[in-house]
């Protein structure tokens, strides 16, 4: 596919995510985490129009000069910004200007990428893609929250992506001890975290070929291990106490029967789907009172050839930490995954709610401990 | 006026307000204080469904059992709601949704008021209908509030009610020692703080014919007062220290002019309007500034026949506290004013956004002390 | 009694007060509103040597200027000072060091006073010996909080002040309605805030005779008003829930029995002592649930002649606000009360813990509405 | 050395740490991280109490059933305790009482020694002495906290252990690429931690001589590059900004001349001397100003043989992570290390505060990454 068909399949593709939303769920930000979908939808443009178009197009006139402060995401060295709090706080631009913002944009890349762009500006354009495509993911974790923790508890749409989590049938897959390689390799586009080719020494382990389902984590709740502090590091422990946590996220009791609220509304368990919306450190206490332990980024990329993975992301027990060589890339794109490398935790694999051409066992997925409105589950290792 | 002409005129009233608006803008809550617009529009309407045709209007169905949980705005009698901080957080009801719960609920009104209604329900109705007003004036608040804090700053419009404001005559009324009678006369609805007309005994003293002004104002500043502790009440002092105040709210000085958000957006300071938007902190500090005090609030309803009052709430000196002989209703409706009387400040007088009916001498406002996004003013004394 | 002799009796009677304490009880500060013991003794010498000793006593020589910062209190005109949180965070100047600096200053006082000083200075002189004597009384409250908050309950003394409780016979004083007159007559020490003799009207009402007893409040708590909405002001009821409040200070439910901690040790309640250590928050809603209310401090101030008064200090309804013609005494000296003239509470009478020459029936004691530390207690009126 | 022998040299070491404080210095807990030294004396003497003279000593009486509760960290397993905010608060026990409670328990053990121990409890008692000699290197850093943050600056002692702290030649140490062993082996006594002899792969890489020095990191400070984003984590930048960071901890500049405590006093900066006291942030983005970056852990356990290593414990890139076959003891003893794996960095080395029994090349020290108070540095890798 050409640049110019790619670049307007992934921009319609946030359309189409946003398609059945009314004007107000564009607008909230019920926790910081979260962002409203029309910020995804400016902020992602204005990557298209700060990184391509202002310095690249002859004659290009920037659409609203106000729009760099309230779009720019946290790019410190392209200036001042709305501070992340803020963002819910915003009524306008409406959502049509937004729209308008985005058809204007768009006219001006289409524009633009009548030539063939430089080397330089082609790699930022796929990095742009690749950003909107990382975005589309947000969009349905923020849609998904902010219909969720409403008090109606509003369907997104009957049809949707939740509908493709299944069970797999569970058998244990073991690998030898060794030095692997990991990293990626070939010259098609990954982020630079992935960078890095490298070799690691592996002992013997043995890893799950099925996540942890929904059936597995209700007994781990009913034997009340979330009031057993054993299975839980200190921290962990402090943010089940100070939060209150006694189920994943979007399940809620009622009348002594758990829901759980998907895109479709709120409905009994389904039992044999693999459970998701779960802290790391509910995984790894999971992990512990089943006696085993979370799988290491490694493991999980050595392995990952020999089972299926891509429905949701998978806690590993890895920090998320360089690689042997890494460097952050001059100026603004290089604040994209360096200056994250402390106090998170990788994630491997891919989720329902992924672009298919994220789909890379060496992509680094990353996500603060605590955090658990994104698709993830659990895979345990021996 | 009969009731049903009044109910449906106060009623459309709210409509007519909000109507320069954008849907997003219904939907916001920037800080605590301020509610989303579209949670007025649905609160006002959930009381007359809650306490009028609920309880009196045999056969009424509600509308959405939900909204009594959305809805609700602290009567802590009627169960539980959606917490005051999350109002901003809720996507859903729409507007739409909302417009379309107005309209059943003035259905039914229209309906139930074929009938006269009992004394008791009438006395409800008055008060819910005050209840609006009142809620009208903190749409503008709130409106003005999340257009002036975008920072787009948007008109409301061209037209507005800012434009009433303006300058009077400055001169010194004297009043004499003595007893004077406080309080509500009269068979006129009042809200029940106003009632308990009783004696108070009040000393000599003088008050300004005339409200501050921004350039008396202005001088406040350009003189350094907000960093003088000597003018301060040692929490109005951490206030201003905390917060980094240092002007009226919605003042910004852009390349070393003073500007003001008003409701046609941001322009340069009319020298000759009353200055708004100040705290009871501030109101404070400019009085001592000045070598003199806040009137209380029995000398200003005592004075408040000799001198025009209405463009601005006043800060008076006095603590907002029952009359004698105040007690209350019993029910939810006794929570109306009771269980605020402590830690704030009563205003007299009205505002621009005031309701024509709401402009009694004898009305009692109350804010805290640091709270600064009404329309309010300052009165001297001495 | 002379100035040289009244200063010695005042100065040594802080020591007397701390005399059974351990050295490590002079240093902690549990919560912000207690102070260390040691830093009581620092700070109401500081004042004699920064407001006397300095600018009158040729050839003084400072203790150690350090000094300055440690133990300034709040007064913002005399330079930089340790946040009040940190107090308890300092283990220097040691106690024996602040023993050193009281006996330094005595006796340079002492010096200092073998000439008659000027009628200024005395004032000064005469309100640094009032301001001691209340920091004694603060004394008293802080060493309660901080032994009664020690999981080893410590006792002070078996013999204490608060030995000196007692019950009074109950009966209802009525007082006529009329213009009465308020504040300080004659030219006895007063302090500033009951200056300003001004009159008042007062609508007739009844005071009660006694002070509300442990066994009144305990049929309170078993009645459950602890968690009756109606009694309580917004925020008081914001405040029990916070804070999960169901009990005066200083009251353990051990076994289902209520004891008490006092100055003696954990002790079972005596039923017929006044109850204390409540806050105004819980002296109103106990009113409220008796169907009576607090008095106003004008009220009180009349009525005072007819009953005894002097156990604990009473909660009025009262908020702390300026009399008619205060103004504030230009300088350091000025900050004593007048800055606190905000969102404060008035309370009348005296404690066990005042000295007897504080026992004036003008005196005007203030604290916020949600402290409960100090001795005080409530008198119904209706 | 027998256990008896070591025991007492162990027990004896704590309070000739203490021997130069004041009664007030055991105290203060002026942050939360730093603990009282009386709580220190107080927790080292209940391990043995709780964990060896309860379960193992026949008739022995507990010294007072309270000090469980008091002296008790964190072992949720083991019941009840003073919040960690809160040791600063209680000032009972007194320091003398602490003493007498080290004294009985001390004379309880030397008798209970009398017999040689079973295994395990050996193996607990010897837990029980690396324990205290852990909270021995706390005692250093908490006094010198303590200390260094009162405005009075007062010393330790002229003869200190900051003495030690020296300058080496600067050169680079390379090691070739290959599969190295890491992990404790042999029979000595280590923490649970260092278990789990397991290879990893290393890449070729250099690794300095010498630690960075006070000079160094002055030019650091020099050329603003506490200002300049790109050296930083996104969370580091915020720690800076959100804590007004410019220099090390106990660092400060005094009329333009940097000036650092130590415990002799404030003094100036000794520019040879091995930079101290900077949070992983800090020395993460002084190695990313150099254009290099942080040994991981295993790159150092290899090269450690080739350095010398010891004044202060050195910030590594690695998270602290399980090892490979990683499993907790059973019960309270469990909690000891394996509770603290997310979230927290990993030094290695040891310092000038350290018990020189601790001096392992495989000892794994952890800390949250913006903590500073401990004896750390930098060692810089490429």
């Amino acid at each position: 596919m050409d640049l110019k068909t790619q670049y307007k399949k992934v921009r319609k593709h946030s359309l189409t995510i946003c398609q059945p939303l009314q004007t107000e769920d564009y607008v909230v930000q019920p926790v910081v985490d979260v962002s409203p979908p029309k910020w995804h939808l400016g902020h992602t443009t204005w990557f298209f129009e700060t990184f391509i178009l202002k310095p690249n197009f002859k004659g290009y006139k920037e659409f609203n000069p106000n729009y760099n402060y309230v779009f720019n995401s946290y790019y410190e060295t392209v200036g001042a910004r709305v501070i992340r709090t803020d963002r819910g706080n915003l009524s306008r631009p409406t959502v049509a200007d937004v729209y308008q913002y985005r058809a204007y944009v768009d006219q001006a890349m289409e524009n633009f990428l009548h030539e063939e762009p430089s080397v330089a500006v082609k790699e930022i354009l796929i990095l742009g893609l690749n950003h909107e495509q990382q975005h589309q993911e947000l969009l349905w974790y923020d849609i998904k929250y902010i219909l969720g923790h409403n008090p109606l508890f509003p369907a997104y749409a009957d049809e949707n992506i939740e509908q493709n989590l299944h069970s797999s049938p569970q058998n244990w897959i073991k690998i030898a001890a060794g030095v692997y390689e990991i990293g990626h390799k070939g010259t098609d586009f990954c982020f630079d975290n992935e960078l890095g080719l490298h070799k690691v020494y592996l002992n013997d382990f043995e890893i799950s070929s099925a996540l942890v389902t929904n059936a597995d984590y209700l007994e781990f709740i009913k034997e009340n291990a979330y009031h057993e502090f054993k299975h839980w590091y200190a921290e962990a422990w402090d943010w089940v106490k100070v939060n209150a946590i006694k189920a994943p996220l979007y399940w809620y009791e009622v009348d002594g029967v758990w829901m759980r609220y998907d895109l479709s509304g709120l409905k009994p368990i389904k039992l044999n789907d693999p459970v998701s919306h779960i802290s790391f450190y509910e995984a790894a206490a999971f992990a512990s009172w089943k006696g085993m332990r979370l799988p290491t980024e490694f493991e999980w990329e050595i392995a990952a050839t020999q089972f299926n993975w891509g429905q949701l992301w998978e806690w590993t027990e890895s920090a998320y930490l360089p690689y042997p060589g890494f460097s952050k890339a001059p100026g603004a794109i290089g604040e994209y995954n360096g200056k994250f490398m402390v106090n998170q935790k990788v994630l491997r694999g891919a989720s329902i709610a992924t672009s298919p051409n994220h789909q890379r066992i060496t992509y680094r997925n990353f996500f603060h401990p605590n955090l658990r409105w994104h698709y993830n589950g659990i895979r345990l290792a021996k």
